[in-house]
């Protein structure tokens, strides 16, 4: 979407009529969908206002896993929301953490298509914030258009409501889903989904999951230039904490005592130090954990083809001056730096906390470090192979002192670049004039594998239109009503939702 | 001070008896001390309630110099109990840091004395704390009688004021000091003194010390069982903290992003945990810095014989109890592991600070990593031999890019066994029949060598009976009247400083 002159209203009409022409199998399916499709997007533009609203309030009931606060009310919530939006079946899934969701539509359709929610929101401090992050502020954002802010904004109750507003759009117009939906939710997204596998191998879901054409999450991937990109996979994630302390460790102070001491006393800290130094290989980034590129499989040239082409689409300079980078790793040139993206498995500390942390020193030894971390696996490693070597690394060093607390984490995943649900998708973006780009590998992580690997094996993926930004960071927003002629708001990206079921019903 | 039928009233007397007989030049001079010591321990016990109610006000103006906090309040009130301590010449002293203090009693003595106050204290976390940290709760504590709670109680305002205490006792009996004192204070202790030498070195300061005995701190020194360690030295501090930051690096990112980005991206965090890895052998405790043991002078027979002996009178069950510690490094046996306290140069991380730092795990990469870290030297190494050593360790090694922030730090100090100021101080101690260690060198730190050393040479050394504790942590105390037969209160301990000032002036 590289035309500044771009016309979305022009866009859109030609688009309905591409759509019409091209892509339902015969003139009189395509007349009938052609009138259905006209009353649904007038249902969605009647339904706006509470469309929003709905998103609103959904914001107002958040459920932070990672601090175990307002879960089970934030899922009652969300279930309270799908039975409004036509699911006839919704049951809540226990799990050894936070609940999941079942929900099924029966619309009497031949193909089913699965959907996969989170309900769950990343942290917030409430100080970064300009609105507050749980108020669900409206309000007009130049550059952009009318705007809700609020922890979960975009990450991903924006993209959600969009797509409910897709069904309650079908539901108000009286018209039949193309498809039955298969809905599962979790509440530990933003913890890495250490329970999510409980909820999908339930045998009822499974064996609903398993006749799915594939499963959705619904997403805003527009750009700022209106482009989408696809992706066909994603790294997969192992988040843990390495703790040492004197208490465990049975060497050093149990708590923090004075530093002089630490001429006769042993520093858990240094002890952290130096099992830490071994995870990473002299260059910064290469992991050096024991056998961890066994079964690293290469980027095939098909996958690095696909990245070098979407290197095109996207600006470097942009996306240095977004993340404040001057340079890539080894000051490689931008299409290497994203195939590196999508092909290293990483090892990350994510934060380091012991004794003090104000301003200035203090002279203490401190009884315990933590370094919280996570991996980035990517095809074929698997989240299990990864924990095992981790351990059996830091126990061949030594270092079995260290308490090694995996809190979250799952396989990488894949979808096939010529499965259905990908062709689909392609389809309603064509059908809208929308630049796409296939990325063989999103280097941030969905916890797509259980769905994309036995027992279930269907492709699963992202995908959505629209705009937000903010995901994990201070003033999250959500595009309601696009000023940005490029990019749709909530109504437009709620009837790309529509058409996507309408493919999903006929693709061959 | 092993009896446990130790009557401290019966030993008070018998103490003066024995100072009245064998200290004092001739029986004329013995008669005339002892009347003027009886009108001065009158005097110091009419002034009692003075004397606490002082120490509160202090307490009540705190400055914490890591904090930039109140300083120059404190200053200003430490100058006020100087003046009305007897002190004729009290002069604020600028410095590049908080100011310091030059105050001179001129007694016509033939002998001067130095005296060294700090007026800073350390950080508290008010949340920690019993009692309000600024409000000097005076209430009878178990065990140990009559105590003032707040952060300074014990390091160093209590032990001060009862210094002060000695002088107004001095002066309400109409007695003149029989010997001048040369004071300086300074406000940056608690940040390892980083510009106590530009105190120091003003000419008429250093004039005035270069003529004393010698320079005493005012300390509180009797442990639980009322014994002495009397220190001829202190190991010297060098506290600085090493910053890795994308910013200062130029590869890494500016500020905290999301983790996946650290396939393409540099990590500083990886980068700080890389260079503090080069600071210390893979024992976890022995100092790495290149060159760094050149110059130290390992512990002589002396002061080995005087670890060995002092060992006998340390309990290592109560020290392992009290710091919550298993075994020494090495595991070693007891005089062993005191001798390495005293000899061993240390590199210790006080603190770790970097990205997340809440409950589990949040995917950032963070933009900057901070390790809060601390070297205590030993002789002969110096403070500017070790910062240059640290500075071309890490340049050598091509972490050009780490922030090194030395903040603050001073030589070792050492003080011979044989001078005058640990005689007398010995010789008090005897008087009061309490059982002396000699340390030839304290683990911990005090800038005794900005004395110790050239220009100044004289000698220095902390002393003083009573009993607190809690420096640096919360519920910090001090014991105005004790209960513990072994250990004096607050009146007592004036009057031992009334005797050393006595002994001062006469010792041969």
């Amino acid at each position: 979407m590289k035309d500044s002159d771009f016309d979305r209203r022009t866009l859109l009409a030609s688009a309905a009529a591409v759509g019409a022409g091209v892509l339902l199998p015969g003139a009189a399916d395509a007349a009938a969908r052609r009138v259905d499709v006209t009353a649904i997007r007038k249902a969605a533009e009647a339904g706006k206002a509470e469309t929003v609203a709905r998103l609103q309030e959904w914001i107002r009931h958040p459920g932070i896993a990672a601090e175990k606060w307002r879960v089970d009310e934030s899922c009652d919530f969300t279930m309270g929301l799908l039975r409004e939006a036509g699911f006839q079946m919704v049951r809540k899934v226990p799990t050894d953490g936070s609940p999941g969701i079942f929900a099924t539509l029966d619309a009497g359709a031949k193909r089913s298509v699965g959907i996969y929610f989170m309900y769950d929101v990343k942290q917030v401090n409430p100080k970064e914030w300009t609105h507050p992050p749980f108020d669900a502020t409206i309000f007009d954002k130049p550059g952009y258009g009318k705007v809700v802010t609020g922890r979960g904004a975009v990450n991903q109750k924006g993209p959600e409501s969009t797509f409910l507003a897709a069904l309650h759009a079908f539901k108000a117009a009286g018209r039949k889903l193309p498809v039955n939906l298969v809905l599962v939710a979790e509440g530990e997204e933003e913890i890495a989904s250490p329970h999510f596998h409980q909820i999908v191998h339930t045998p009822d879901v499974m064996a609903a999951l398993k006749g799915c054409e594939g499963v959705i999450i619904p997403d805003a991937s527009q750009s700022e230039t209106g482009a989408v990109e696809i992706s066909l996979g994603a790294k997969g994630p192992m988040e843990f904490q390495l703790i040492s302390s004197g208490e465990h460790w049975g060497r050093g102070p149990k708590g923090d005592i004075h530093s002089s001491l630490h001429a006769m006393v042993d520093s858990p800290v240094w002890r952290l130090v130096q099992a830490l130094n071994t995870l990473v290989e002299a260059d910064g980034h290469t992991p050096a954990i024991d056998g961890w590129f066994e079964n690293v499989r290469p980027l095939t040239p098909r996958e690095k083809a696909l990245i070098i082409e979407a290197s095109t689409k996207q600006s470097e300079a942009d996306m240095k001056k977004a993340y404040g980078i001057k340079t890539w790793i080894n000051d490689e040139p931008w299409p290497v730096a994203l195939q590196r993206l999508a092909a290293q498995p990483t090892v990350n500390i994510q934060g380091l906390v012991s004794g003090y942390m104000g301003p200035g020193g203090k002279t203490v030894l401190p009884g315990r470090a933590e370094a919280k971390l996570e991996c980035r696996l990517v095809p074929n490693q698997t989240f299990k192979e990864a924990e095992a070597k981790l351990r059996a690394h830091l126990i061949k060093r030594g270092f079995t002192d260290i308490e090694v607390n995996v809190s979250g984490g799952y396989d990488p995943t894949e979808t096939a670049e010529d499965s259905r649900l990908i062709r689909a998708e392609k389809a309603v973006c064509a059908r809208y004039g929308i630049d796409v780009a296939i990325s063989p590998r999103q280097a941030g992580s969905w916890p797509g594998s259980v769905f994309t690997q036995p027992p279930v094996s269907v492709p699963a993926g992202q995908f959505g239109l629209g705009y937000g930004t903010g995901a994990h960071a201070p003033d999250e927003f959500f595009v309601i009503d696009s000023s940005n002629p490029k990019v749709l708001g909530m109504v437009d990206s709620a009837m790309a939702f529509v058409d996507l079921l309408y493919e999903l019903a006929t693709i061959s």
